[in-house]
């Protein structure tokens, strides 16, 4: 059996990521719904609206979910006690070292996933006894590693020192991605933009949309004096681009960013203004409509069986 | 029948790449014995010194072999009539448009391929005639696109816009990436890093070790107001790095690199000054040492049937 739909009793071994603006109760429950697990993205979310998600997630679907916490979250004390109230079973943590909480979350029956974007933080992630590992390329949107390291590079590095269940993330947005990464040693995959474009998605029609629109080459990682972040083309990304070109330093760069950026523009769709942020993958869907998770489930198992079939004739 | 063995008549789908100061006619000759077929790199040749090149190749094989021309070669026309005049049957062309040579090539019984960072410029390549299209994500060594599109995300992108046999290249040194670049919809591969380092390479041996002790995230795309290239960790680098913080422009970056930098590094082994190219899958071979084309060859062919095998169970 494969080892992530082992781990956490779904069907598929697809995870939605937790993305802030986007991953709410309405995405998160139809992934699960599909067979796949959705993740609530507690990032974005004050500990109370979190709360209510979970409400809501519950009586959405009774399969498995997720909440992925960014490990520097201001009140993560608050937050993890709640999770664990609720009753959650998995958590997905990322952007900090999983050392502090992963035991904690496992006393009180949560299983516990990290994210990586190495392999020196992926050995690090099993010391501190994490039940798998998420390991997320480059091209990936968002927040993002400093080694700059791609999926294709990544996946085999990380299996080659863990024998933990190993979920791909950056670039897989398709069945045929999802094998490819199967091969380079994966066991499942955490999906990203496609499902933050998916009509269950909490972000803005408008940044979906433009999303839909995005040629390759219109997402960039940028702020790497703050923290590497991959961000669409738009007004606010200009303004960061001649900043850094003319040496801004990292007090400029916190000024110009300013709070609240991603939620002016992925959450309200302020397009000029906002900060935008999506996976390098979206231009394979350049020109096409916003469709259901149902929709994208299909597309993806089709595209895995019709990858398997073609390769199955295929030697060397 | 593979599209890529059928093309250029060889057995494997496996295409060394055309580098400067590496891609002499041992290394490309020992990959063409291997069955697969190396390329020399003129890149970093003068004319006479790859007609050399192209007359010992002759006595070192009989087996189809290229050269790869970066078209802005300064004596492009002279190198292309001695291509020519010498009997050489394949070209990769790169850096540059197709448009003025493809047709040329074709009318002396050359087949071309061209290399590309985009699926725009995989279209502007068929459109000029090309036999074939290489596909070159952002974790290759060396020169590399502005788009930064990832291998992951670029091959389903260009296999989207042309019919072409298609190579898939960078973040490829193992037998299961050319499986998994294979789903993602390549016919074959052209193998760089991981050439480079052999045995056969003309590289500086110094080059090699180094090259073969590094970790992620060791190299990193700089200098992407003038080429973006991708650098391996070194004092020239942090040189590069401090002048791109403060702002530096175009006139200041060019001073810096100033001439004869890549074969300071790689051909000389001046690993302090030097231009020093690799791609970020090195890492997969760190604490290795250097080995033969050879056994490149029966590792790359071992990995993929391992993949092969492995997945012939996988469904979904």
């Amino acid at each position: 059996m494969n080892a992530i739909c082992e781990l956490f009793g779904i069907r598929y071994p697809i995870i939605s990521g937790g993305m802030v603006w986007c991953s709410g109760w309405r995405l998160a429950s139809a992934v699960s719904n599909a067979g796949g697990m959705g993740l609530l993205g507690a990032g974005s979310m004050h500990p109370e609206t979190l709360r209510e998600h979970i409400v809501k997630m519950r009586e959405a679907t009774s399969a498995p979910f997720g909440v992925n916490v960014p490990l520097m979250y201001p009140q993560i004390d608050e937050l993890m006690h709640l999770i664990v109230d609720e009753g959650v079973k998995i958590v997905f943590t990322s952007a900090g070292s999983p050392k502090k909480w992963t035991s904690w979350l496992h006393d009180h029956g949560v299983k516990v996933a990290h994210v990586v974007s190495s392999s020196k933080f992926a050995l690090k992630a099993e010391e501190a006894g994490v039940d798998a590992i998420v390991a997320e390329g480059f091209e990936a949107g968002g927040h993002n590693g400093r080694e700059e390291t791609t999926t294709m590079c990544l996946i085999p590095a990380v299996r080659s020192v863990t024998k933990l269940p190993l979920m791909a993330a950056g670039g897989i947005a398709t069945g045929e991605a999802i094998y490819a990464a199967q091969a380079l040693g994966a066991d499942g995959v955490q999906i990203g933009s496609r499902f933050a474009l998916s009509a269950e998605s909490s972000a803005h029609p408008d940044f979906k949309n433009l999303c839909l629109q995005l040629d390759e080459g219109d997402t960039k990682l940028l702020l790497k004096q703050l923290s590497p972040t991959r961000l669409v083309r738009n007004k606010f990304r200009a303004d960061v681009e001649a900043a850094e070109a003319t040496g801004a330093d990292v007090e400029a760069l916190r000024e110009l960013l300013g709070r609240g950026r991603a939620k002016k523009g992925m959450f309200e769709g302020n397009l000029d203004e906002g900060e935008l942020e999506i996976g390098q993958v979206v231009s394979l869907f350049k020109g096409t409509q916003i469709v259901t998770v149902d929709e994208i489930f299909a597309d993806l198992i089709e595209g895995y069986r019709a990858a398997a079939s073609r390769m199955s004739g295929n030697s060397i």
